[in-house]
Parts: structure tokens; C-alpha cells; sequence
């Protein structure tokens, strides 16, 4: 979208909202969530579609409307001052901002607490997921936070001994996108119902029967365009795959935050990032690339191996590696529900910030916000119980891909042919078919045939950087 | 947009419309429109808006709710039908589809002629410009009809004394896409406000804020692209240029259809397809294509000219030269019009077709249904009363730069430099910051000081065809 279009797009979506909102708020809807949960006739996913509308109804009904507008006009204004102070490492201004939108945001999630009945930050949890409760994630976390730090300490020693070569050059972004194509199709990705675009941050957008994915090539670096597009590859198959018959009712979308976010990372981390199939993709990229690359040896596969499983602790998240990714995590949570809880305020963000990453990743942040606490959108916009659910997505990417190797011994020699038909008939028949018939829970159960646990991912974590290769 | 997404978009089109007709059809509209007229506080702009309310409000009652959805099944299923009935030359097959169209739209013709108080045809007239009258276009096209066909005549006798070397080779697409940007920017297009993309058939598109051009690329013809984009960005412009402050408001949409296309082509015709502005393109268009043409000597200045002015009668509306373009719609509009008013029957159009292709272009299309009156969308889509508007809109486009020019006498050095400030400037005074502030024929009157005639239009054809080079 070019620039000047943004506020012509935020009327419109303002317009659609209210239009939503004033057809969740008739009066006999009560009346008829009651009939409809008492019919007999209906079929199991005609009940689970009622199941998914109440969720949305109640969801919408919960909020006084005055509080709705107030935490929209105030996400709105920190979000959009938030783009100059971060710049500026203002954190003085910020601050009164943030501190507005974690008020409004703690009146929420205790609206929302009283139909989930339960506590206010895992209400918010329930905007983005279902079932997950606070002592899962504790849990989960818990374990991560005392098996990833020396598994980190165990990698930096490993990969300091090993020689790597940058990969420099100029590479022409025409040969990039032609290269995403060929992938993506390779991937299974239905043109027919979908396309790839060029903007500024990678995103899937759209609907089941017309998937955007946008991504982004730098003329300097091609193996994060490649990576990025696998990723919302991943994003795009889950909403292509999702029930047709179903597609415009609740019960036909997409589960929720963690599920998707497991595809788009078994997609990346899983499948593409994995030896065999970069084994696989080592000499399309040589040919597209060796010629325009400032050094060989860079391209060989060896070390586009090394590039891609590089760790190196760092102070923004979205640049992250696979290992200290989850760490990023784990701090944004524990903070975001010290503050819901109101256990934490806004004004001990930056000192805790700083300790928590001393802790975790071994890096400073004291005074520098920017890098800091600064750096996510998610709280500007107002969107807390959100990041946990990009660990567990992780988390059930490498539990799925287990499932999917236990019924698979061939899996590995597929990859190595870049052939991940029988993965993706797996996904589409126990995650993308079901759509939002089972909730989470539910739903892994099914696939996995036991709930999420971290064992798959620490497993898979250790295995690639530790013993592999 | 990926042709699997048709239907989900077409679903989401009628959710939108469905909505907008409840909103239409409240009770309370007609004694709010009562009152919003004999309010005296009301200022000119906010009056012209309450006139503008009301036409969408007439129009929207006017029709039983059970009329709009048959026409809207019928002309669906008809135009459905008709991209493989036209491929196939099956006129049989299609007569009783559009048939059907026909008496619906006889039927919608009569309701909203009482609202107008108008006959049918002209019903149907209002229904994409305000004012005209039937008798208006008998007028118009009675002269045009006098005079085309032997200007035809002395430009064809003219130009087969010329050398016409055919423009061919093998141009890069993506250098005619970087060509038409630059003259696109040339032309005031606002690329913060807008995009240029690519699709099969070029439109214009979008909203204001964020107007949408797409054009098509031809390997073999870069001259149709540059012209078509140029066409478009006419239309853009119009769009871009309408008055800020009332923009979601009726009063501040584009006037109408010939108003619309007024603007593309004073934009295509009276600028771009200029001998001082084909000047000014010509070192551009040597230096992008002359190392791909197959004859050098094409590329001169003297063979675009021709190249670009060069009229030959055909079959197609689409493809016809600006000379034949008007005989094509004064056809089709005398057909629709004694279709609509019940004096034919979709029976007697081939015959009728082929009588008056020979008379005005000396071609026959007997049995060439493909080519002759299945050619078009209009009619299967139920869009009666459209076409004499595209005529319009290139009498008023002669007529609007007739006013340019004597206000100018400049005019031509400034085009010759590619420099259309002064145009745009007039352009946007006049035309554009009015939106729907006048009605149609007024909005004429404001801006050339006198009523839409055929003069300047038959003055400029004389002119360019004849009298120029």
C-alpha cells in the first residue's frame, strides 16, 4: 500500500469494525446461543461452530464499548509515537504512554477474566489461543529457562572453534523472488489461490482462497528472503489447507497463534533449515548465486550450513536464532504478566529488561531502550498474552515433526529431494483440515496422541547444534 | 488477483452490498432527507451532498428487492455464460440468456424511470452520468453521424499515400513498466497516493488516498502499454484530485462516467497522443527501444506519428482508432436504446448489427457473432445506457483542452517539454476539486463557459487526421 493510503484503509477497517461489533450486540443473540446450544440436531461441527461463535461473542459483549474505544484510541496514539520515540531511545515520553495502555489493558483482561473465569493475564492468553492457562506456560518455561542456557553456553563454545565465511556479494533480487516462486511451489503453495508480493516485512495475509505472502530481498544477503518466505510458506499452507465447506464460519478458521505460528516454524525451522533439505537447495542456490558471490568457498555447503545454524546472542528478537529466540521470550512474558497481574509496573520495565538479559543472553541494555524494551510493537499496540505462544509454536513444530517421523522412516531421503508431500499430507489431515473443530489442546492431542511438552524441542534444539554434524 | 479467489471475493462483495441496501432501506431515511433539505443551515457543499444522498437512497427504494436479485442472478449467470459462448460464435445459445437480462432490465428501466420522471432508457442513463437526455444524444450523435463517416473517408484516402513502418521487435517488459512510471510521475501521478501493477486487462482502481493503476505489457508492442497507462492515469488523476475534505461523502465522489472518461482521454488523446508530446516521449521511447526494434527507421519521429494516427475500421470497439471508436458506440447505443424502450427484440440485433457495421465501417459481420454483437460485456452484464458515455466523454475532452488552449498560448511548448503543470492545474480547478458538487451538465457549463456540443470534438479529429502534418 503506498503511504498516503493509511488512513483512508483505517477508516475503512474502523467502519467494518463497527459494522461487526453492532451485529455481535443484537439483543436476541442471547436467546439464540441458548436454542442453538440446547438443539439436538446438530451435526459435531455444527456444535463446535456454536461453540466458536459464543467465544466471539462473548469476547465482543464482555467490554463496556467506552472501554473498547478508549484502549483503541490509546494503542493507536502509543503505537504510532512509538515509531519516533523508539528512534530517539525516548523512553521519558514513552512511558506515560505505555502506561496508559497497560491500565486500560489490566481493565480488559479483568472483563475478560469474569467469562473465562480465570485469572486476568491468561484471559488475554484467550485472545490469541484457546486452553493454555498461566501454569502451563510457567511450566513449560520453567523447563526452557534451565535447559537452554547451557545448551547456549555448549554451542558458542562448539561453533567458535568452526571457520565461517560470510556470504558477501550483490545478488540480483529478480533471481531472489523467481528462486521464492520455484520454492514455494516446491513447498506445495497453490497459485491458484494465492500469490507472492514485495513489502517491507515478511506477513501471509489475506483469505483461504486468496493467500498473500509478502517478503522482502536485500541485494546483499539472499538467505534471509529465502528463509522468510518458507516461513510465511508455512503461515500460507495452514490457511489454503483449512476445511472448505467451512471457510466462512467461525469453526473454518485457523485455530489459533501458537498453532499457526508451529507451521510457518515447521516449515522454516523443521523442513528448511534442516541439512537434508538444505542439502537440497545448496545447488540452486550455487546457481543462482555463485557467480554474483564475493567468495566461493562461501557457497559451499559446509558452510551455508554454518550460516544458517549460526547462534549468537543479540538484543532484538525478530533477528534471533532458533536458540535464543525462546529467551527473548521468556523475558517479554514474565514481564507482560507481572504487569497484567499488577505484581510489576510500567516504571521497573527498563531496570528488570536489563537484569533479565544479563541473565539469559549475557548482554546489557542499560540505557539503550531502542535495542531494550523498546523494541516490539506488541505492548505499544497493546497486544499482551501474545508472545508466549511464539515459543510454543515452536515447541509443537518440533513435537509434530516427530509424529510425523515416527510414521515416517523415508522422511529425511524426501527432504534430501525437496519432497515434503507426505509432510504436508500429515499437516493438512490432523492440523489444517480440522480448522477450529477441536480446541487447542485438543487438537495436539489428536495429532500428537499426547499433549505439548518440550521434550520434541529440546531434542530437536540439541540435536542439530550440539550432535549433528 | 489469483483466479481461485473469485468466488470469496464475489461472496464478500455481496456481504458489503447486502449490508449497504439495509442501511439504504431505513425507515426513518425519507423523513431525515425531508428535513435535511429545509434545513437553511446547511451550506452549498453540504446541500449538493444531501442532493447526492438522495439519488443513491431513490435509486437503491426504487427497485422491489425481488427485481434486484433476479437481474443480479440473471446478468451473473449471463456473463458467466457468455466468455465461452463468444469463444464459440454460439449466438443461439446466448440469445435467451440475454434475453432475460433484457426484460429485467426493461422492468428496472420503468421503476426508476418514475422516480426520474424520464423515459426508460434515459432511466437507465442516469444510472452512470446525471442530466443527459436521449434527445441530447440523438442530437450529438446525428452530427457525428453526418460527419465521421466522410472524414473517414478523405483520412483513409490520406494515409494510404503514407509509408506506415509496423513498430516490431522484442521489448523488455520491465523496461516499459520503469518507462510508463516515469512518464506516469511526468504526468503529476501521485506515487504516494497510488501504484502501477500489472494484469490482463489495464483499469483504474482503489480509492483516492490509494488509487490503483494496472496496465498490461505486451513483448512484441511497447507502444499499446504507454498509452493504456496513460489512459488510466487520467482517470487517476481525477481521482487523486478530488476535493480532500469531502471525500467519503457522495458531493465528494467523481462526477460521473463521460466526466471520468473525459479525463482519460484528454489524458490519452489531447495530451499523449499529440504531436508536440509524441516530440517530446520520442528520445525516451529511441532510447529504450531502438537497440530491440527490428527496423531502426520505425523508431523515427515521422513513423510514431503514423504509427500513433493511423485509422483503420475493424471489428472491435476496444482496438477501434479514435476516428472509429464513436461509429462503434452510436451502434451499440441506438440498438440498446430501441432494446430498452421495446421498439426491437434481441432477435432482430445480429441483422440489425450487420446492416449498421456496413454502413458506418463498411464491414460485414454476418454470422460473426464473436466479433460483432457478442463482442461486449455491457449487455450481458445488464450495463444498458453506458455506452454513449464514452463518446461524451471524448467530445467533452476536445472541448476541456479547447478551454485549456485559449486560456494558454503556451500550451503546445508545454507539452512538447512534457510539462502538463498548467493543464493538471486547470484540470483540477475545474474539474477535479468539484467531485459532485454540480450536477453533470452544470459542471460543463463552469468549466468551458458553454454547453457539451460535437464542435470541438469534429474540430480536433479535422485538425489532427487532416489538417496537421
Amino acid at each position: 500500500m503506498p503511504k498516503g493510503g493509511g488512513l483512508a484503509r483505517a477508516r475503512a477497517i474502523t467502519e467494518i469494525y463497527s459494522i461487526k461489533s453492532e451485529l455481535l450486540n443484537a439483543p436476541d443473540l442471547a436467546t439464540r446461543f441458548y436454542e442453538a446450544e440446547h438443539d439436538n440436531n446438530l451435526s459435531p461441527w455444527q456444535q463446535a461452530n456454536v461453540r466458536e461463535m459464543k467465544r466471539v461473542w462473548q469476547q465482543a459483549i464482555a467490554l463496556p464499548i467506552e472501554l473498547v474505544k478508549e484502549l483503541s484510541m490509546a494503542t493507536l496514539e502509543t503505537e504510532q509515537a512509538w515509531r519516533q520515540l523508539r528512534q530517539d531511545n525516548n523512553w521519558q515520553d514513552f512511558k506515560p504512554l505505555l502506561e496508559k495502555v497497560v491500565k486500560l489493558s489490566r481493565e480488559r483482561s479483568k472483563y475478560l477474566a469474569e467469562i473465562y473465569g480465570c485469572n486476568p493475564y491468561e484471559a488475554l492468553m484467550q485472545l490469541y489461543e484457546t486452553d493454555f492457562t498461566q501454569e502451563d506456560i510457567d511450566g513449560y518455561f520453567s523447563v526452557l529457562k534451565q535447559e537452554i542456557p547451557p545448551l547456549l553456553e555448549k554451542i558458542k563454545n562448539k561453533q567458535q572453534s568452526e571457520t565461517l565465511i560470510p556470504i558477501q556479494g550483490s545478488f540480483d533480487t529478480k533471481i531472489q523472488q523467481t528462486l521464492c516462486v520455484n520454492i514455494m511451489e516446491q513447498l506445495g503453495f497453490d497459485f491458484n489461490h494465492g500469490r507472492l508480493d514485495i513489502t517491507h516485512h515478511p506477513f501471509c495475509g489475506g483469505v483461504p482462497e486468496d493467500t498473500r505472502i509478502c517478503t522482502r530481498f536485500f541485494e546483499h544477503d539472499f538467505t534471509e528472503a529465502i528463509m522468510a518466505t518458507i516461513h510465511e510458506t508455512g503461515h500460507g499452507s495452514y490457511e489454503q489447507g483449512l476445511p472448505e465447506e467451512w471457510l466462512e464460519q467461525p469453526v473454518g478458521q485457523s485455530r489459533g497463534m501458537a498453532i499457526h505460528e508451529s507451521q510457518s516454524l515447521l516449515f522454516e525451522m523443521q523442513i528448511a533449515r534442516s541439512k537434508p533439505f538444505l542439502t537440497f537447495l545448496h545447488p540452486q542456490l550455487q546457481q543462482c548465486f555463485d557467480s554474483s558471490c564475493s567468495n566461493k568457498e562461501a557457497l559451499s555447503l559446509d558452510n551455508l550450513l554454518r550460516n544458517y545454524h549460526r547462534i549468537e546472542p543479540g538484543f532484538i528478537r525478530t533477528s534471533a536464532d532458533e536458540i535464543t529466540y525462546p529467551l527473548h521470550i521468556i523475558l517479554r512474558y514474565e514481564i507482560e504478566r507481572d504487569l497484567i497481574m499488577g505484581t510489576m509496573q510500567v516504571d521497573d520495565i527498563p531496570e528488570r529488561w536489563d537484569r533479565d538479559m544479563q541473565q539469559l543472553l549475557g548482554l546489557s541494555t542499560k540505557g539503550n531502550f531502542k535495542d531494550g524494551c523498546m523494541q516490539d510493537v506488541h505492548w505499544p499496540g497493546g497486544a499482551f498474552g501474545y508472545f508466549p505462544f511464539y515459543t510454543l509454536g515452536a515447541m509443537l513444530a518440533a513435537q509434530l515433526m516427530t509424529s510425523i517421523r515416527d510414521n515416517n522412516d523415508k522422511l529425511d531421503a524426501q527432504l534430501a529431494q525437496g519432497n515434503i508431500t507426505a509432510v504436508s499430507h500429515w499437516l493438512k489431515q490432523h492440523i489444517w483440515q480440522k480448522g477450529s473443530f477441536f480446541t487447542s489442546k485438543q487438537l495436539i492431542k489428536e495429532a500428537c496422541g499426547s499433549p505439548l511438552t518440550t521434550e520434541a524441542y529440546i531434542r530437536h534444539l540439541t540435536q542439530r547444534y550440539l550432535e549433528d554434524s
